[in-house]
């Protein structure tokens, strides 16, 4: 019976989707886990986690369009002090999610060939931001 | 090896974000688990759950506002019977989420700084809503 | 201490969403876990799972509405060679869930009385999916 966390501090680089496929399944293999659940959560209400498309980069780019349409900068909001961007932020974590999950069989990740683990930054600033990895059978 | 289970019933007295994080806190505490994960579920389909800012009340009132502009009540809808503000519950409840998960570590959830945790009631209407609190290490 | 997992591979005929609880339900019921957690994961980035109510099919209608109004396929994307439906597809699964999480509790879900678990398929075409199932206690 394991119960593994391993803490990652994460340089996003300002408004970006980062893919953090191969860290994860680096800790994954690491922790030895045969049979299990790898969860992610992410310590922030400005930025979030997606699975999504790991091909091609397009994808990513729509993802950005739609959000920026659908939850613009531009409109108002009581929310101010930090800037133009950090309300829009909260409101796009809140569309996606803030914890994934995935089952780990034979040692791996049992993402399917598209799937791709992402963090999305929605502050236009550089942040380090905080994942916990939490790895049981 | 724990297999912890509690329900809470929380009275949301309307259309509210309502922060329970430490309520959750305190169960977590009961459970003496050190290192592990914490799961909520709720039992509902017109109500959800969220992570958000625990700081400024204004990032409340305009998620509020976001929801009532993007999934509007005054929208035309098949399903009216429970009337006019159900089946946007249903919606948002669909872009939010009805589980929260957060690990635990050293005895206490790993929320970031400025993370709390919401029952989100999207009905106008009072309403007693159940909550599973599932813990494990 | 039960670590069970289980593949499901579901033909979904396009776009639709498909109630699953009872699949799901069986699986549990295979498991002999009393108390813990079952989770399912799919293992693709073009549908997705929600919780939603299982009663009134008009619900599900409307959910369908509210998908196609909010991410148009008529709109313009770059990612555009697997067709006009599969980068819509990809948004409404991020607006959603890749996996869902429900506790069991005397060997059963502890859903609410009207929560079903749904598969939203977001392509126009039929497709096999593959959904993981994990049950621990």
């Amino acid at each position: 019976m394991t119960n593994y966390q391993k803490l990652l501090r994460i340089n996003t680089n300002g408004k970006s989707l980062r893919n953090i496929t191969s860290e994860i399944a680096a800790i994954v293999a690491d922790s030895k886990v045969d049979t299990g659940l790898c969860t992610l959560f992410l310590r922030h209400t400005s930025a979030s986690l997606i699975i999504q498309e790991n091909a091609d980069p397009d994808v990513l780019k729509d993802l950005a369009d739609f959000m920026a349409k659908i939850v613009p900068e531009s409109a108002s909001y009581f929310h101010y002090t930090e800037g133009p961007d950090d309300m829009p932020a909260h409101i796009r974590t809140v569309l996606t999610h803030t914890s994934e999950h995935i089952p780990i069989n034979r040692g791996q990740l049992v993402l399917g060939t598209w799937q791709g683990i992402y963090i999305w930054e929605h502050r236009q600033q550089n942040h380090y931001r905080e994942l916990v990895i939490h790895i049981s059978d």
